[in-house]
């Protein structure tokens, strides 16, 4: 992989609106603490699987978020300091995430 | 739909086994506290769409299973009884309903 | 598996219509034809990632649409007739079917 | 959209191995005939189900190594000359297609 392991722990500042990702994921809880409570409650199943859906799409919503922010700050910056082999290394690293993704 | 509004207030004692679902949510809220964390911190964005596509994976099982076991008790209940309609009614919502997993 | 094999190559009437199903089959391959066709004429990438998108809703479409005609017919017979064991293990080979659609 | 539409019917020349990606669409065109055959000699729903799967999987395949392609060639040149708004509208069209794989 192109990215340092010591990098990863690392402030990466390629995120354009934290605040905004912050309140979607403290959402998303709130979210699956609703899930395990219908669970606990022992809610009607279909009514919990609409739920888990509108996680799903949540969370999805989060990732391509953020791998748009990935593709437009990190890419982009190697591949103007002309670092051809870290702008590929990172673009395989991220179809291999969205490969995940897809299949998830 | 053919579920009055009310009954899904009710316990439906379709749950094989509660705890289990329980522990498993549970651990998909603790998973989307650490993805919020690693947003906070700005941790590398493919580490963050990993963590995603594991927490869209844990509650997909938890959908399916919910499914398995919505089918094996409501489902096979109505066709026992004769309740065509009753059963053809739930079958239409859970395919409905697999449909928007499948899409999610 | 509870379906054996010799059982698998007969014909099984539970498709409700065959007439629409083999139609949008048709359609599903002349989609893919022209996704082929993109590909040689190497048609920007975005476009073909669209109908890409297109045809695996419409073969999902396709899926859950069986999978609606097998619950209503194997499984609801197969609970009417008392035969507990039968429907259980198709409801399981149809929630392990689901599983494998919902990450693919 | 950055892309006009002229640009869409030239080739672009993003396709890495143009060849490989024929044959694998070949190869999905066939598993396509295949479930229409299996439809109309009314087959096992879940084996049909199971072909499906097989399918999508294929196709996500083709989708996600189309998108590795673009990326790499079309994404990195805009950047490499220095074509911000070019390179940032792709790569809101890159993200967009995800979406719309994702939820497919």
């Amino acid at each position: 992989m192109a990215v340092p392991k010591e990098e990863t722990s690392h402030h990466h500042g390629y995120i354009t609106d934290k605040e905004k990702y912050h309140q979607r994921m403290a959402r998303i809880e709130g979210q699956a603490r609703g899930i395990t409570k219908m669970i606990d409650e022992e809610k009607y199943c279909i009514d919990i699987l609409t739920q888990i859906s509108a996680i799903t799409k949540a969370l999805q919503g989060v990732a391509t978020g953020l791998l748009d922010d990935h593709l437009k700050h990190c890419v982009l910056d190697a591949a103007k300091q002309d670092d051809n082999a870290a702008a590929a290394a990172m673009i395989k690293e991220a179809t291999d995430a969205i490969n995940r993704l897809v299949r998830s």
